[in-house]
């Protein structure tokens, strides 16, 4: 058996964590039995008051690294001479948007900036309504896109407390299917449910999709089974709308773009997270004949979307993917990672099923009767962040770990990964 | 008659323009018939490429100034060492909270922090929502409360193009009445729709109201006027939630809020724009009831809202307001402004009437039946424009001149824009 590396203890956050309680209450919620209380953070490592290092293997908002120089440098120089907005002409705004049109097929002709993927996958919704279409969007059953409320109306994995609006219809992964043949299955589901919608008033309008589906579990695998689905979705007469928040920004390691990797041509791509490394960025791209017709039939201003701050941070980060080659690093890395984890696998019987592409994986955790198991999800979440690694959990009930590492995780971060993914799958061991 | 200032001519943008309309597309619009290119901005003034000084007495984003050299530090020393999100525990988000909610009243304990004041609108109605309280939302005819798909729903400013919900009802500013009589008048509008409101299916949940009714057309004064139809709305059961995106951060130079302004007891406040001084955060602050209530039923994570870089900025800007007594000085020039706009109005007889308080005015003109004139206020906001002065628009129609320039305009700043008051009220003038 493998022994946990050793460390420092977590930090003790003295009194921040009922000063926190006292004035941002309820709604804020912490990862972790062990709270993580980081006071600093360079590339992928974060560091407790304490010193206690831990590394980061799920965020991908610092998809450059945490505090990266280049980044940083872009930003601070900007903010020391103009921070301003889209009403007046700046070149950041322009600058950047044009660098993003060339990570995209050419049919992908205009941008729009809001400050979160939230307020993207809103403003997505809003484009498909106005381009004349009905109301009615499918989405995948454990779907996640956001929290503004339109957002949340197609977010089926936030419970029911916030109600699923009627013209949204929700379909499942076919799971228990060979690879190849999860495509067809899946695009069957979506036609029936295009059916049915196109039986209501409602209609069908959009399919919206995230193109990892991170938060029903992650089903990269096989390259290209979301092409099927997309394409029927057109052929009935919707747009495909491209949740790229968590796929995109070079997460698997052979394409930029998710999208790219099914070899889908959506007719909006909404991105978020990764985009400035850390400051609030969002944004749409789309087909310039929708993007245009909302523009023209309706104001939309995004005060703080697209300034020149948050612009020389995004445009930075493209620069930095692009000089440090960090494509081609998240696939080469991303093998090592994807072989050691199903390895480790194998090694632990049947209980663990492993999936993923590149930087992105997901170990999804089993009962004996073969069922999703949060609790052995839970445990190896907190058990990993005792041991100094950050990972999160996905699909539906939280039964798999998520690994998600800033870009630039290197070779030796995957070899400490998967040591402590084998002490913390030993640990648990049924056997 | 006064001549406008010597200036350089605008900047010529180059090929800005028209790389920009080919990469943004439609939706992005700019202000004035000559666009403002800025590269470089300081303090109350923007420079374009060519050295054109501009004086801006609009924006209210860089509130304590464009590019303030304390914001800045602390968002670049922030940046450097970490930037995460709040599921893990930072004091910059924390230490922010506590700072904030000692601007306001005691019973509003609890703050949320979104990315723009649309996010936060967004949010305060799904608070409300979650409450328990019926759907219907009474707003003002002309008001202006954001952008995503919820908060244009209670936006009529937006026009037609976005459908009006059943559950929105929209009162009238109460014009033509004597300034004295003007709450109660309201008031009773707002009764009215409550009773119309509580008659139908939706019921009455909410009174959404911008406490400088800045989108209506500018309407402060007299002090406390909003109080009644507040109190009205939270005796009949529903909730007050105060738009302070303009109306806060000591807009007035009365009082840090607008809603203290009008001595209302706000059950939620939304803030935005001014926060960070450009970086982008929004915020939700309320009775902590409500906002547990909302925390406990559901989950809400905002990835970027609460950042520490984001915090550090906005607690830099309370520190900022306070240690250059920003809210003192708002009062003290903003009598000037307000005392030199109604002078210059009473010079050009009747078609010119202001309004306003602090470093917040408006100009509205109007035509010789006494309606409001859009030609006039378009050719006077270009007038400014071409003179070096950047101020916007407002009230319905746009038929008003709408001035609310950083905090630290100075004497000498109040000097030259009513300088140049003077001048485009003389060019234009009907004598």
């Amino acid at each position: 058996m493998t022994s946990l590396p050793e460390r420092r203890p977590a930090a003790d956050p003295g009194d921040l964590l009922s000063r926190r309680q006292e004035v941002l209450g309820q709604a804020y919620r912490l990862f972790y039995q062990t709270p993580v209380a980081p006071v600093r953070a360079v590339g992928v490592e974060i560091f407790e008051a304490n010193g206690n290092r831990i590394l980061d293997a799920y965020n991908n908002v610092p998809i450059v690294g945490h505090c990266h120089p280049r980044v940083l440098e872009a930003q601070c120089r900007q903010a020391a001479i103009l921070n301003t907005h889209t009403r007046y002409l700046t070149e950041p705004v322009v600058r950047y948007a044009e660098k993003l049109l060339r990570t995209m097929d050419d049919h992908l002709g205009r941008a729009m900036f809001t400050c979160t993927g939230s307020e993207a996958i809103d403003l997505a919704l809003r484009i498909a309504r106005m381009s004349g279409r009905p109301q009615g969007v499918v989405v995948s059953s454990n779907a996640y896109h956001g929290i503004t409320a339109l957002a949340a109306s197609v977010t089926p994995s936030l419970g029911p407390a916030w109600r699923q609006e009627p013209w949204v219809r929700t379909v499942e992964i076919p799971r228990e299917v060979e690879d190849h043949r999860r495509g067809e299955a899946f695009a069957h589901r979506v036609q029936e449910a295009i059916d049915e919608l196109q039986r209501t008033e409602f209609g069908f309008s959009a399919l919206l999709i995230d193109m990892a589906l991170a938060s029903d579990g992650l089903w990269l695998e096989p390259a290209g089974w979301l092409g099927m689905a997309c394409q029927m979705a057109q052929e009935a007469g919707g747009i495909v709308i491209a949740d790229e928040v968590q796929a995109g920004f070079c997460r698997t390691g052979a394409y930029f773009w998710g999208h790219q990797f099914h070899d889908v041509e959506p007719d909006l791509v909404v991105m978020g997270k990764s985009m400035a490394n850390g400051l609030p960025v969002g944004g749409v791209v789309g087909r310039p004949e929708l993007v245009d017709g909302f523009g023209e039939q309706g104001r939309y201003f995004n005060t703080y979307g697209g300034n020149p701050v948050c612009m020389a941070a995004a445009e930075a980060v493209l620069d930095v993917i692009e000089e440090e080659a960090l494509l081609s690093h998240a696939g080469d890395v991303g093998r090592t990672l994807q072989c050691g984890l199903r390895g480790l696998a194998g090694d632990h019987g049947s209980w663990v099923r492993v999936r993923g592409v590149g930087l992105f994986a997901a170990m999804e955790f089993l009962t004996t009767a073969g069922e999703g198991d949060s609790a052995a999800s839970s445990r190896a979440l907190n058990a990993f962040r005792d041991a100094g690694v950050l990972v999160g959990q996905c699909g539906p009930g939280n039964t798999a770990i998520k690994i998600r590492p800033p870009l630039p995780f290197s070779r030796e971060n995957v070899e400490e990964l998967l040591d402590v993914t084998r002490a913390v799958l030993e640990a648990d061991s049924r056997d």
